[in-house]
């Protein structure tokens, strides 16, 4: 491939998290089928987890970890757990359900630091892989880069694995993205010059384009969320190359060297 | 959940009417199996029906019908019958396929007042749920808000059980929608205040973020259409809070009691 | 149909070309049990033909063309080949895995027409059915009508059955699109002007709003490219005129006669 060459599974870089808003059981057969290898994180956008019929639930759940592919509930679900002070019970039913991971997040809520650290290390200590998510949800709130970089060497020093950063369904008008769904290099560079390890964090970049330049910016095996489901093909192949618009880039280089 | 109780099937409020651009049976049955209980509508949107191989079609509205949703052709198909006077042979055919439902609207040709009445006493006595549509397809056509509550009015007298907003696919520049597909409240306000019951009334609101502001404005129990089938979950989880954009919503209300 | 009637396959007129960014099986089958005769081409985009694990494609492929629908690899994966100057073993194993057609297309790198030829006649020779493409990816390469012209009737000479004109996934900002995605009608008339037999182009349109300039242009039985494999029905329905859109224009030109 043109690209160079991607990390295999288990991967720790390369990571392709899809945001998934209500795959039926068939689909998501079809889906893991065809391209299990190249999903790591299934999400349940929204809470969604909790309208499922029982039965339904879990058996998705079996079918995904089944296939090497961790999957874990919505973040907004954790953050409505932390609000009504039932952060145990909460993981606790998402342990027996069979969810492998969780996200800690305060996209809607506002957690303290000290809040924060403890759902990360008790969902450790219960067995979960934990992401947590900077950034958040309202676009009325500044994206503050000191602050972000505090958080995210936090929640990494308390156990996440990886730390998401926000990009939300849409991509637009949230965290390092504009109104119109571009990333704001500037900010990106300042992040990423500030973290400790860039590959720790997975960004949210729902748009092909922004998976492109991400792609661009960080190499085949930078770590993508909020992937759409029926995408997944789609990304892997602009990752290695056979897109016309990392294909093109990747010529480029190969007639300056 | 944090927004409250929704409504249960079957139900005459909170209802969701999806817009089916063509479901294959395998993704008709796995879309069923997940979010039936959060369906009440099934629309072959825009004549598709037409277009089915008779056992396919046949098949999948027995399955609709089966897990207690109401089908019915897009209303488009029904202009064409009128407009060739073959309104008892269409609603005839519709019944034998399975069809529980029908939609009387005038979208693209005009029809008199006395014809629109016609088909929906018609569409009753043959045992049909009417639903009838207000508001024309063209950006052309100006939306005249007396005109309008007028017609809801007629129809609900002839015995339409709802009356669907048109919004058509796209949510945008169109009834109640500028061209950006933001919701134009001033225009709506004067409907709702007009209407005697505007829980009679479903709104096709296919994007996301007007959907959003019909929950804020009414609450989950707000009729809404032309939903994405893959977007039910998504759209139930808006409906009861488990969303971000609502939850926050639903915070700031608690705070300021 | 108010339209007029629609062309029976296999056709040579009136295509229909999906672009498929990986369907899963279980999808695949059910979409040409619903639609499989509303389909002649079916594209899998962006070389993830090379993502497949090999089974599942041969299974893909086979489902495929025993519907009667031709099948052919994206056409940066050809362009990739030529690169590596592996045209030929790219050819035979493109026949090995059941591929009936193949694109020749130079979206992304430069080609020689000599080159160009040789892939078309090539092509040909080994029982492909050819589809060769006009238009670079590239917003910033501009769009010569009298270049493609030539093109078009140098490939059709060399053997090509079509000649796609690009539009790429997004439909926006490329060939005949402008950045909104609106088709540019004059370029759009001195293009078909020029051409010998302009139902030999395909038009690759993925957007609603193109696929009904061009319907309203040529008539049903245009050749359209790119269409989201979920709206094969929807735009059936906008060939024959079951769609609102192009229903009224229908009555609008029987008003005049």
């Amino acid at each position: 491939f043109p690209m160079g060459k991607r990390s295999a599974k288990p991967r720790t870089t390369g990571l392709t998290m899809i945001i998934d808003k209500g795959l039926g059981l068939g689909e998501t057969r079809d889906l893991l089928n065809l391209a299990g290898d190249y999903i790591d994180f299934f999400k349940l956008g929204f809470g969604t987890s909790a309208l499922y019929y029982n039965e339904v639930l879990e058996e998705k759940i079996h079918l995904v970890t089944s296939h090497g592919v961790d999957i874990y509930p919505g973040g907004t679900f954790l953050e409505v757990a932390v609000l009504q002070d039932k952060l145990r019970q909460y993981l606790a039913m998402a342990r027996d359900f069979g969810f492998t991971a969780v996200e800690v997040s305060d996209g809607t809520i506002d957690m303290s630091l000290k809040l924060r650290a403890e759902a990360i290390t008790t969902a450790c200590e219960m067995g979960f892989k934990v992401l947590s998510e900077v950034g958040k949800k309202d676009p009325n709130n500044e994206f503050e880069i000191k602050e972000i970089v505090q958080l995210v060497n936090h929640d990494l020093s308390c156990g996440a694995s990886h730390v998401i950063v926000e990009g939300r369904e849409s991509g637009k008008a949230v965290g390092l993205y504009d109104k119109d769904g571009n990333l704001i290099m500037s900010e990106l560079e300042e992040l990423v010059y500030s973290i400790n390890d860039a590959t720790k964090l997975i960004w949210e970049a729902p748009i092909k384009e922004q998976q492109q330049e991400l792609i661009l910016r960080f190499g085949a095996n930078v770590n993508i969320g909020n992937v759409n489901p029926h995408e997944v093909l789609a990304l892997e192949a602009l990752r290695v190359g056979l897109r016309a618009d990392t294909l093109k880039a990747v010529l480029q280089r190969k007639n300056r060297n």
